[in-house]
Parts: C-alpha cells; structure tokens; sequence
C-alpha cells in the first residue's frame, strides 16, 4: 500500500486538533477515500487523554516528520503551528477555524475556514453534506473538540451554530453539556502539578506578525492563583524561553474561566508594542485585562495589527 | 449609510470573476446581509460585456483604490491579483477555485476553496446551503462564469459537479448549453483586431514563486495562427513588458480550443527554469504543449516547483 495521507492537527494538540483529525479521517473513510490515516503533531494533553479514553478511541500516531507526505490540515494553517517538515509535505486540503495564515499550494485544494467556535462544528456540516452519520463515539469526540474550544459554549467565539450542534451532538452521545463540560475541564490541567516552564508552554502557539515573531501561551484554569502566585518563576521560564527562540515578544495569559477575565504576563523587548495593541498597561510585567477569554479573537488580532 | 462591503474579482476580470462577483452579492442580500456592493477591478472585457448585455445585467462598478475598505474576494485569493489597495483593506471572506495564494487575515473569516472549474460552481454550492433560489438571470450569470472557466465544459478541470451544475443552470436559465456556450466563446476575443501588447496582457496573471517573479498570459482562441502569425511582433511586446515589470519569466500560451493543446512563446531570463517546469524545450523561444489546455492546472503548479 502506497504512503497514506495524513489528517493532522496543530503541534502542542488541543482536544479540539486531536478528535477534528480522528473524525474527518473517519468521514473520509466513509466518503470512499481510501489509505487515510490520522495522525498528530505532539502529546496529547492530560484534557485530551481523558476524552480519548472516556469514548475509548485510540491517540492517533505521532508523525515525527511529514516531510514528503500527503497532508489535510485540521485546525490549523500556519506554518508556525504545523507538524515539522509540513514545508516540504503537500496539503492537500484544509479545514480551519482561525485567522487566514500563510500556507501556499500549487494547485486548487479544498479549504474550508469559518469563524466558528471550533474545527468540530465544521465537520458536522462537512458529515451533513456527505450525508453521512455520525455515531455516538464520534459525535462524543466532536463534541469534546468544540465544548474544549469554546469553553463549554463560554468563550466569545461561541456562535449560535456552536450551541445547537452541541445540543445534537450531546444528545447522540448520550450526555449532558453542562456535567460533560464540567468533567473536561477538570481535566483540562492540572496545574498545580506543573512546572512554571509547563505552564508557558502547555498551550502555546507560535505567530508571525510582519517581521516579529510573538509567542502566546494560554493557561485556562478556575484557579488562576495557582499560576499567579508563582509569578516570579513563570516570568523566568518565559525570560529563558524568549532568548531561547529570540521573540520579540512573549505573552501568558492567565485566563480565569469562571470570572471570564485574564491576568497577562509579559516578556521580551516589545512591550510598548503589546501595550498598543491590548490598549493596557503592564506594571510589574503583568496587565489586567477584564472580558478577555479568547486568544484567537481578543489577542491575535489586536497584537497583529499592533506588531504590523 | 455607512461604506458597504464589496464582492469584487480579480484584475484583468474574466467572465466567471464578474459574474460570481455579481450572483454572490445578489446571495447575499437574500440572506439578510445589508449594505452589500459588487465591484469591479478593471473593464469587462468583451466576452464578458456580452454576457452582461444578454442578461440585462448592469457591469459592477469600478473601484479604483480599495484601501480602508471591506472586501469579499471572490475568484482569486493572491495579492497579486487583488484590487489596488487590497492590502490596505480588510478582507472578510473569499470564495475561490484556484490555488491557496498569499492573503493571510487577523481574524477568522470564511474561506471555501474547491478544486472545481469556476467559482460560479462553489456559488450554486451556496446558494443551496442559504436555501435561496436561483433566478434565471442569476443562473445565465452564473453559467456563463461557469463555461467561460471550463471552455464549455472541455478544459482539464472541468469536473462532474461542473457539469452536472451546467445542465441544472442551464435549464433555469433557459439557454442550450453548446448553443449558447458556442456564441461566448465567439465572443472570447476578437482576436484579429487585438494589438500584440493586447494579446500578451488581455488574459494575464502574474505570480510570486519563491523570490521569481512571473507573468503568464494566456490567449485561448480557435484561431491561434491570428497570434502566431505575428509572432516577432507579440515577443516584441512580451519582452517590453519583462523590462517595464521586471519580471524573471514571461509565458504566453496560445492555446487551441479546438485541438486542446498551446504553443508557449517565452520572454525573460529564466527560460531553462521554465522549460524545466513544463518538461519542454524552446526553440525560437516557442515550445509546442500537447494536451495544455489550463493554465491554473497544468502550469502554474509546475513552473511554481521549479521556481522555488
Ligand atoms: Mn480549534
Ligand atoms: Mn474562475
């Protein structure tokens, strides 16, 4: 059999990355695309371990190096964020949620981006339109994806297509939104148990905003203190990670997913840059900012437009 | 009213470019979306002022400098061959057949690409999941978008849901679709009255392959011995426009509609990289191309590998 082609995530995987790979390998599967395989670009995280073992699914294999390879993107397209050698792999085909980033084909391929609250609620329609079902262990992985990425339906970039496909998906999973939701969040870090290195880097994504490179790392927790009392570490870990990988600005939020606020944390030379964007004021390295939840829609474009 | 969001093809506008441009805002609209203007960037050439005329449609209005302003691109997705001032706009969605090019966003926006022969093929797509209906003269639009791409259905990427939409169009609108496919290809160029400068750039796209910068035009025509006949004079005006652009390569493909093959005439200094690209040797800077009917599928990713 001929090398397969690969639908995978985005490195440092998210529950969201991780199930939107394992269902649209499966709906290709289902649409007759033959020799697909599902893959991912990291560990995944103690959030995603659970749901994987709650609707017993096996992690997809960890692709070390894609170069040569024929890939489909999930929930990512940037270069920054994908599996290595994705350079010198062709894509295929994409389905994102997220800010249009700077990957190339030569030829027509398939993409498919909404700004909706997770890559899960793109592939609902993407099974709709093939008309094909989805069963209770994959509508229990999608519904994993988008409760992850929106915060149990929480976060800013919930839309109302995200509430009802939730409520479909839920009812053929066979659970309830709110203890589900509840049960994946306890599990989405243990944070305590983490290095202050760990907590920067956990879920990070990497951007290139013009000619800066900014790195934002997100801890969504109900206990923010636990990352915040340990501000004097958690600034050293990010002092060493900037040097390490030379950006020119390095960002932790610390988002508190019950008050629906952030603390963020500052590193590198360009904090005036990142004042401008948030429209904040960092002292002692650290700014409030009140109603952020979200990195992609409250940071990202703000930062860029700041960086550009 | 405040500034509306524009639906607006590509430079050197085509038929399918003006016509999704016009059938896509007229979508919009019956989906609730206010303050919706379609837009040109240029003039229709003549084909497509035939179109227009035969479906008592009004040609959308030339915008001259998009800065500031929101854009809905439909038909191209590369800077190179966007409005002027696209980069200085904000771009909230595409629609697109053709390669992923360089536009990259702050925000999510909706993008669909698919591999098919126009985007007025994508757009019945959409119009579908809206549930709106297509009137007949949206349909002869779109039709025409959709044969003028595809050389009435004979080009390589031409595919069976190309097909299949051209007859469910071509009922709406009413027209028989080799009858009136036969009289928009009359009207694709009046090829005899052309200047050479006209030939080289009436049809032309121009491309960044790593750091190369390529022009490539294409004349498709039943009569290619109108161009080759004159062929000192057109290498004359290619290599005036490589002086005056810049470029490292210019390709210009005369292709036969009835024969379904092109002669490429070549200007610029990167001739070994194009006949590198195209597997082809130039004698008297022209190469004979059997079976290169397109210039999206059968060039432009070729010539893109062997630049970068
Ligand atoms: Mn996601
Ligand atoms: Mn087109």
């Amino acid at each position: 059999m001929s090398e397969p082609t690969y639908v995978i995530g985005h490195r440092k995987p998210d529950t969201d990355t991780v199930c939107a790979a394992l269902a649209y390998a499966e709906l290709k599967r289902k649409r007759g695309e033959e020799n697909v395989s599902t893959a991912r670009a990291g560990d995944p995280n103690p959030e995603t371990q659970f749901v994987l073992d709650y609707w017993d699914t096996e992690a997809p294999t960890l692709l070390e190096d894609a170069a040569g390879k024929q890939l489909v993107l999930v929930d990512h397209n940037e270069y920054s964020q994908t599996v290595s050698g994705a350079r010198e792999a062709e894509i295929v085909e994409i389905v994102d949620h997220h800010r249009i980033g700077d990957v190339e084909t030569s030829a027509p391929i398939p993409f498919r981006n909404e700004p909706v609250g997770s890559t899960a609620t793109i592939l609902v329609d993407l099974f709709d339109d093939a008309d094909a079902t989805i069963d209770a262990q994959t509508a229990g992985l999608l519904l994993s994806g988008l409760l992850s990425d929106t915060v149990v339906l929480r976060s800013p970039t919930t839309t109302e297509r995200d509430r009802t496909v939730a409520e479909r998906l839920a009812d053929t999973a066979g659970v309830d939104i709110e203890e589900y939701g509840e049960e994946l969040l306890a599990h989405k870090s243990k944070l305590g148990e983490k290095s202050p290195r760990e907590m920067v880097l956990g879920d990070f994504k990497e951007f290139e905003f013009g000619s800066s490179r900014v790195g934002i790392g997100q801890v969504e927790t109900v206990e923010p203190a636990v990352v915040l009392d340990r501000r004097e570490a958690v600034l050293d870990a990010m002092d060493d990670v900037v040097s390490e990988r030379g950006y020119d600005a390095l960002l932790l939020l610390v988002t508190d997913l019950l008050k629906e606020e952030s603390t963020a944390l500052v590193a590198g030379d360009e904090t005036a840059t990142v004042e401008a964007g948030l429209d904040a004021t960092f002292s002692d390295r650290a700014a409030f900012l009140p109603g952020v939840m979200s990195r992609k829609k409250q940071v990202v474009p703000p930062l860029e437009t700041a960086f550009e």
